[in-house]
């Protein structure tokens, strides 16, 4: 754990240079905008520790898997977002010395990353080896407005003489990624060109093995300006071409006290949107656009879109800094990851903000993500998430048949680009079935939240048949017990692997099968859509659907009499039933334990039968959620990303006040405070959206039920107030949970209904109903 | 399957040239002898699939292993057999033409591996395109009298010309593996020297990253004659060098169907054997030895080893060419990979025909290897196997350490070249600990065998105890079922991955824990030899007995008390229990299925709650062999090498006949038919031996008990007679196994008594005990 980041209500501040955590700093302040992204990386030459990162969304490569011995049912390939064109690239000379923070004397650093503005801003005083002195100031954002965009202003003021400087804005696209099998470069070079302050740089990815994945191309574009005493400056420059790089090498006299002003603009488009042949032209028609507009306009047009998202999702938490600073830094990434407007994308588990995990599409999305953006969003944007899933299907169909299911069952990917399975982590991942379950879980949820019974018609109940089927060929029936069994997987708990009867997996199951034939009754109201679907799927719902009932009826799951607890797979009693707190001196578990024993021991990396209970929570009384909690969570190591937000929704429930905090804290500050020790290979993007549940489903109590939103709040002894907002059925409301009072305002024209505390409570359009506690 | 080699007792033929097959034959006439070996590759060139492959015994490279990602435990690295220098090669040109057998017309083609002399003949008539023909006959062979040392007659015939042909007999090192990482090349240059008619190459292994792995150095160097007209010929040469390359051109003049011999001498010489500066040396000083020599000489030598060696070790089978050919063809192989002369080495599963699986030592060595050499060698050859494992016990107690075990508990590795664990096979081989039981089955056998105890005081107990301890370690308390349980396994049926209480292990477990106690009292014989050895391992026998007792008392098995049968592990019943001609057309799953069908499935891949029935035969009666066979032999796939040889003696022994027939024919045919698809990577060294086991143990039934030999032999009804020896206790013994009649002869110069289907017979020296069927 670290301690180095200022706590602050909306800033992530670095006073002072750290270089042994500067890869920490640069993932906490990536930027991003749903279309690009990067790392903190500074925009002059810098040769100390630094992950550089550039990325462009639905950019990929397929790396050859690495494996021992191949067996048939392999992903041929791990996807890897990579990394690409550096365009934020400002080289500066001055005597022949580059300006570099690892070879200088620094006087003064601070570092801020704005997350009401979304910016990024730095400041160094540093010392030449020649003993010169000077200032530099970045300010920097990924345009919210102008999403293929970015720009930088790039102040540079000497302090202790006057003279000539060199600096070159370039775009460097001569890049790799760090986890590269033997450092490969993804990029080729298709064309650049150069004219006076401007360059392009066209890269393609290189050609894959595989047909199936598209080589991409991206047009990096950047045209600058030069500003002296305020006013234009009209330079002369210098075209640099070499291999995969272009600049514009500039000329300056600059003076004491004086700052010289650069502003690079730079776009980022993609064969993904735009006509290969159209690449180029229309980069420059798009550099053009935006450098006519200036600087301070598209910051303006930058800062109204954060001010709009902010207005819907800001969680204020008062009396508690760190707690307020870790929520808003959660939400921000999560709006800098994903936009919700292109349903081909897809939430990557590190986002913009490093190269780790590969793929961007993990059952995260459905069973963290979809949550936060029913709430905080337009309703397409959770709807694009699960038609990406729909679009999809066919590939899960493949991906079951390559595994020996037939008939039209889809057992969808476990890390996927683009709905093929591109993982490489055998161990752990192949068995992890219960993915298929979590897509499922979103449709329903989907439609609880937002009462859009239609999707299922539209788009849901094929992609449910689907996965029913895989799940009633996935069972089997077990003579021996008289029942179906569900053998050889691994479930949430990746500290397993290869178990039979999950508990978790086997309740999704069941569930999921129990959803399709109410699903398939509301879908028949319309028979003529019901027989296109049944047709086009091949589906024949009398057999299918008693098949489906009779593994309903007769599924086995694990338990103990005894306890009275589920059990998380057959077998887990046989384990030495220790608990977390014996084995302090050992944790991380996952840092500090062979596999081997890892794999042995009761300790759970995340939530599994818990997982479960807070999914199907009205399925299980109170009190079998605090058997179960209390026999789960001592064993529960947290050692997934994942875990402790569910720990605080249910600890919340049970009245576990000070558990709930602990955990949320956990969640929130993660990668702030680098928990795991692992925040430098980027931010656990994916989980943050579960901190987002954690306040508003945990301290909150959030819950929607029959159509109506649920609140049970409680405000933690930490905490003076906190509050929130939530869309829901197109309205907009605000909780605000104080001490004596929680208050809710509608901030919509109409009506709103909602449960609060098992009462319900009407607020008028534009009103606030305030109920004491 | 394929069926182009012709059947033939003594002799692997292929008749008339396969290419499509060549990778295949160049396995089944692979050459060795024990310290230096190759594949039947042709000395000219040869543009057409082929798998180059020389290699020096105890020369490796540690090759990064590949994983998606890494957890503890993991091995650094895989440890690979390399292809190391070429020394057969002689490339032959006419008028500017390489000679090519993929690129020449052929006229006749034959290629002999006769096995009762251990030579390679192979005779080519091949048309150039520039329309010349001739005829190559090679003759070659690894000398098992001069064991670093191999010799080549290349014979040129001119069938339709006479005219200048030049030769080029050359050491080659710049070769790679076909499994490399990236086709790296393993091999650095040190030195090279040519002189007239000689060469002399110096190569090192690369420096690895592991400096646990030392740089390996190999000298190669040749010599070579030329006869014409029977007279050795006077010729001229023209030195070759380049990168890793040596060689020596000679122009000669040749005649119309006139044979021109040359006469090739090489040797090998590897920095295991030779310090680095005395390698070249050594090298010129052998060269010269067996260049003074000459070619029939060093024949002859090589052929009396052989003789030797049949003498000891054939099994003569009457009426079944095939299964005469298979058995031999078992014992040649197995005869070429190991000596027993050198207690550094071991048995690799490809021996010197191949590359895959990397590393030299499995536990196929104690479970298969060790009764071949207990009944075909010198009992110190099966000692030296043993010993093998004692000089890697520290390696062995830090590979536990690696794990989390502690105290002086050792985990032998799974594969090893050193005592390290090597693998690179995580979704099997990770947590197949049997293999330890088996390290300690081997001491057992080779005691029973030899009555040789005191190799426990000297080399045993050490082993014993520190495996005793793994086990006291590696199982747990299971409060649920009170008693112990062994989580997260995977026992021989490598087609199960991480299951809980494999039968075999805990077995074996519990019987090591046994067999240490009884060792322990039989040490303790001698009280200062004992203290020495419980001081060296910090042992405290109170203590640490009474710990080992107690589990040997609570060791949980699990049993299915319906068929009566033990389970393979927990949770086998669950499994839809098909069996394998149900699914006929499926086979081989491993090629037909996905890994995770295949772990979910009920079928085996090779013998395990048998290999246990197997090992320990005394603890079962016949009835519950019977039901354990009847239960899972047609769940059996054999998809193992391993496999069949197990159930031809249990078979045997159960009076099936059928099923023990077909099974031999499986195993001792494995290769020259190429059952399993895969003989072009190599031959199954290892499962060689389960051959010879299948004969000897399996018809012959022979067992030793209580120091004494037993036998009841089966004649299978194929067979007119089989008949094969025996070294017992210092004496050699035939047994004939008639229809009629079963002889034993002794061959020694003492009385013996053995018990033939339950009788006492007693042979006396010399002569011929007969007893009537």
């Amino acid at each position: 754990m670290k301690n180095y980041i200022t706590h602050d209500e909306w800033c992530v501040i670095e006073e002072g240079f750290h270089p042994e955590y500067n890869e920490i700093t640069e993932s906490l302040m990536s930027l991003g905008n749903g279309r690009m992204g990067q790392r903190g990386n500074f925009e002059e030459r810098y040769s100390g520790h630094s992950l550089q990162g550039n990325y462009v969304a639905g950019v990929w490569f397929p790396d050859k898997t690495r494996v021992g011995w191949w067996k048939n049912g392999y992903p041929n390939y791990f996807a890897k977002v990579i990394n690409a064109c550096n365009w934020i690239g400002i080289h500066v000379e001055i005597d022949g010395e580059a300006v570099d923070l690892a070879e200088s004397n620094i006087l003064g650093f601070k570092r801020v990353l704005n997350m009401k503005d979304g910016t990024l801003w730095r400041s160094s005083e540093i010392e030449l080896k020649s003993g010169k002195r000077l200032k530099i100031e970045s300010y920097r954002f990924c345009n919210m407005a102008f999403d293929e965009s970015g720009a930088i202003k790039y102040a540079i003021t000497p302090l202790n003489f006057s003279g000539e400087i060199v600096i070159n804005p370039f775009l460097d696209g001569d890049v790799s990624n760090r986890d590269s099998n033997h450092g490969e470069k993804f990029w080729n070079e298709v064309e650049k060109e150069t004219a006076h302050g401007e360059g392009y740089l066209t890269l393609e990815t290189r050609k894959s093995a595989w047909d199936t994945v598209p080589v991409f191309q991206v047009c990096s574009g950047m045209k600058f300006e030069i500003y002296q005493d305020g006013k234009a400056f009209d330079f002369k420059s210098l075209p640099v071409k070499s291999e995969k790089f272009v600049g514009s090498e500039v000329k300056l006299y600059v003076f004491e006290g004086e700052e010289t002003i650069i502003y690079k603009y730079a776009v980022n488009l993609s064969s993904e949107n735009y006509k290969t042949e159209e690449l180029l032209t229309a980069s420059k028609a798009y550099i053009d656009k935006i450098f006519d507009l200036g600087f301070e306009a598209l910051l303006d047009a930058h800062k109204s879109a954060w001010a709009e998202k902010w207005n819907q999702n800001d969680i204020i938490i008062k009396g508690d800094v760190a707690a307020q600073q870790g929520i808003r830094f959660n939400i921000f990434h999560l709006e800098q990851t994903y936009t919700g407007e292109d349903a081909r994308l897809n939430i990557g588990p590190k986002g913009f903000t490093g190269e780790k995990y590969g793929g961007v599409t993990y059952w995260d999305t459905e069973a963290y993500c979809i949550p936060f953006y029913l709430s905080t969003a337009d309703k397409k944007v959770a709807r694009n998430l699960l038609v990406y899933r729909h679009n999809q299907l066919q590939k899960a169909i493949e991906n079951a048949e390559k595994l020996g299911f037939s008939g039209g069952a889809a057992l969808y990917p476990m890390v996927t680009m683009n709905g093929e399975e591109c993982h490489n982590e055998w161990e752990i991942t192949f068995e992890e079935i219960h993915r298929n379950g979590a897509i499922a879980y979103a449709i329903y949820d989907y439609i609880n939240y937002t009462g859009d019974q239609s999707y299922l018609g539209e788009y849901g109940l094929d992609v449910l048949i689907s996965i029913s089927r895989f799940w009633s060929q996935r069972v089997n029936w077990s003579t021996d017990k008289q029942k179906y069994v569900m053998l050889g997987v691994t479930g949430p708990n990746e500290y397993e692997n290869n178990v039979n009867n999950n508990w978790y997996t086997n309740y999704l199951a069941v569930w999921t099968l129990k959803y399709t034939l109410e699903a398939i009754d509301l879908v028949r109201k319309d028979e003529n859509r019901f027989a296109e679907i049944a047709s086009g799927l091949a589906f024949d719902v009398t057999s299918e659907s008693e098949k489906w009932q009779h593994i309903i009826d007769n599924m086995y799951f694990p338990y103990d009499e005894e306890r009275q607890v589920f059990l998380q797979q057959d077998g887990f009693l046989d384990k030495e039933l220790l608990t977390v707190d014996q084995i302090t001196e050992h944790r991380p578990i996952n840092q500090k334990w062979s596999w081997d024993r890892i794999l042995r021991s009761c300790f759970i990396k995340q939530a599994d039968v818990l997982q479960g209970m807070y999914f199907f929570e009205d399925d299980f009384d109170l009190e079998a959620l605090r058997r179960n909690f209390d026999f789960y969570e001592p064993m529960t190591v947290h050692e997934s990303s994942l875990s402790p937000c569910v720990h605080v929704i249910l600890a919340n429930k049970l009245g576990k006040n000070e558990k709930a905090y602990e955990m949320y804290v956990r969640t929130a500050r993660l990668d702030i405070d680098d928990y795991n020790n692992d925040t430098e290979d980027g931010l656990h993007i994916t989980s943050m959206a579960g901190t987002w549940m954690s306040v508003i489903k945990g301290f909150g109590g959030m819950r929607v039920k029959g159509g109506k939103l649920h609140f049970s709040p409680v405000l933690p002894e930490q905490w003076e107030s906190f509050s929130f907002r939530i869309g829901f059925g197109g309205s907009l409301i605000q909780i605000n949970i104080e001490k004596e009072a929680v208050l809710v305002e509608n901030l919509s024209d109409k009506d709103v209904v909602i449960r609060l505390y098992d009462q319900d409570v009407v607020v008028e359009a534009g009103k606030v109903a305030r109920q004491s506690k």
